[in-house]
């Protein structure tokens, strides 16, 4: 079982294609990666975020504006105005969050910040026109789940909010009732902490670079935060795409959730057919379907 | 909000002690430091592996005897018989897993392992005596989930299976009907790949240097091997804490998941009371409430 161990341990820890012509995707990654074009929507340059980091690293954010609006107002704001340049990533904490801003916390804010309040942490979701696709399987955190217009939504009755998955990226607060300005940001790096879902606010997720930060060392003071000789990183920039040269920009399209291919991603998803899976699961977690995104073509 | 700010990113975004003299614990951390000595048991030293990897930082892996008897007889032989020592870790993939043994593939396995099977996934509970501790949320895997001797389990009938949680370790294995001998192992360094339970037998859990693990360099090869000038990490040794100098052994215990304590912990989990958090979650998810472990006072 020497060369077959390796295919094995390919087909066991992972989507990868098992698939003979004309037969339907077997996984989720065969599915995404044969999905037509019009499955398929472009990410505008406004709700991306390059942020360059010390040795040149670059992780790429993608904004939620439709649910987050002022948060992300903030954040395109402080972009704009440089203010994460010459700041650091300067939390990880194992299993939970890399959080970067100004660990000086004494650096002047730019004006023109909007104020923020809980009332961010979930939007209702009536009169939007926003169509809504269910994530038919329970959930521990909220009495329906599913994703609209790109993203994964939690709900309770008409308010929405987006989840705490992994390369999430939210706000850091002070106490309530202060909700953040957005100049203080974590990605998750574990299991969602699903128990921070309308206690902070859900702005983005990392959609490109996710491994610059999910595979720093981690912080060995309070909460992961580095202490002693453990030197944060730099951060080099933080700029908007669309404020970058255009030879500069980055092009990335999500999955349309509304699409054929999503409902079939998320079948698969939810019930893996190739050969490895002996017993499909017949469901899966909001967390463990993230939306494809691709470079664009 | 220059103090306040660090205070409250410390409320934000972790399980810190906010608590008066005399009031009940209000965060799980705070629980767990206060729970009294007849809240924990002793883990066995043949329950313990101590891996040590290049540089000399050590991982202590926590095996799951009445979850996974069969292979965790053969990692016992495994590691009786050295046979990890001088492999490596040679794959890890984002989000996904951080996995070990023979890259060679051709390292000879010794005598004396059991053979396993699909059987091995899942085991009966009926008549084991074993006490369940329900987690009365809904699991989107599983009709039920709870905790039973001190380990997460996912149940369905009289069936029960450990979860693939972060941190938690899992068998490689060829194409069904082989089950792994528990020679290839891997551990969960992300949102937890629950469509991998019942599929892959999970054996046991990291319950100390974890983040040795998952803080390492993504590979760049498929699936996260590591290729070209990527060098795998090489294991010096694997060895059962009872085979070591008793100088040498580590001593851990685990929360009784059947005392009030960790009634409490459950219940705090899913309600958070310190300041920080304005709406508790109401629930927490199977992966989201880890077995409380700490060094053996």
């Amino acid at each position: 079982m020497i060369r077959p161990l390796r295919i094995a341990l390919t087909a066991a820890l992972a989507s990868v294609t098992v698939q003979a012509a004309g037969e339907p995707p077997a996984t989720p990654a065969a599915l995404v990666a044969s999905s037509p074009a019009d499955a398929w929507a472009d990410i505008s340059a406004e709700d991306l975020i390059v942020m360059t980091i010390d040795g040149g690293a670059q992780v790429i954010v993608q904004l939620a504006p439709a649910m987050a609006p002022r948060h992300v107002a903030n954040i395109r704001t402080l972009a704009r105005a440089h203010w994460w340049d010459g700041t650091s990533i300067n939390r990880v904490q194992d299993n939970y969050v890399a959080q970067w801003g100004d660990a000086t916390e004494k650096k002047p804010l730019p004006a023109g910040l909007l104020q923020t309040s809980a009332a961010d942490y979930a939007l209702p979701l009536a009169n939007r026109r926003l169509r809504v696709t269910p994530l038919p399987y329970p959930d521990a955190y909220a009495p329906k789940t599913g994703f609209v217009a790109g993203w994964p939504v939690a709900m309770d009755g008409n308010a929405a909010w987006l989840p705490h998955c992994y390369g999430y990226v939210g706000v850091g607060r002070n106490l309530s009732p202060d909700a953040g300005t957005g100049a203080e940001l974590y990605t998750v790096i574990g299991q969602a902490p699903r128990q921070l879902d309308r206690n902070i606010a859900v702005v983005g997720r990392v959609i490109d670079g996710m491994a610059h930060l999910s595979s720093l060392p981690r912080g060995s003071g309070e909460l992961g935060f580095y202490t002693g000789s453990e030197r944060p990183v730099p951060i080099l920039s933080m700029r908007l795409a669309s404020d970058l040269p255009a030879a500069q920009q980055p092009h990335f399209q999500q999955m349309d959730t509304t699409s054929p291919s999503f409902a079939a991603y998320l079948r698969l998803r939810a019930n893996r057919k190739d050969d490895f899976y002996e017993r499909p699961a017949g469901g899966v977690d909001l967390c463990n379907a993230p939306v494809p995104v691709r470079p664009a073509p």
